[in-house]
């Protein structure tokens, strides 16, 4: 039972976790900085937003698609970074 | 219409992004460097998973408030840490 004036909270927080990983890529692309980062963090963030794009054309929700295939390819960017810098500056 | 023998890639997916943001909390903790976070990243998505938890409140599910919770802590702590530093190092 959903009171539709109080969905708009849902996609607000759907568009700001989705969105939120632009700044994010846009700083790692410009500095090309990655020490901060958490390999693990990407690695498992990456491969849990892949699972939920799978997920999403599995039960065919466009809106899981959508927001999953977004931040898949901004996730998959910043690990990019990460990877390349580890096996630039191993230590 | 949902096969059940498939639900577990929404599970694992679930867990996979709700887990990651421990490893990056550790490690910020343990290293107090947050350099290369972005803070408009921190800030869109430690509101946007406030705003996941509010939601999972209001359409009472078990799933979406236990996570978000967990996720909020996490990425509280970071944003924390991220703007301690700001701070600290204005630049």
């Amino acid at each position: 039972m959903m009171d539709f004036s109080f969905e708009w909270i849902g996609y607000v927080a759907a568009s700001l976790t989705t969105l939120s990983f632009l700044p994010q890529a846009i700083k790692t692309i410009k500095t090309r900085d990655t020490e901060s980062l958490s390999f693990g963090m990407y690695a498992m963030f990456t491969a849990g937003v892949l699972m939920w794009l799978i997920y999403g054309l599995y039960i065919d929700n466009y809106a899981i698609i959508v927001a999953n295939a977004v931040t898949f390819l901004l996730a998959a960017v910043i690990l990019g970074f990460k990877i390349y810098n580890s096996f630039k500056n191993p230590n």
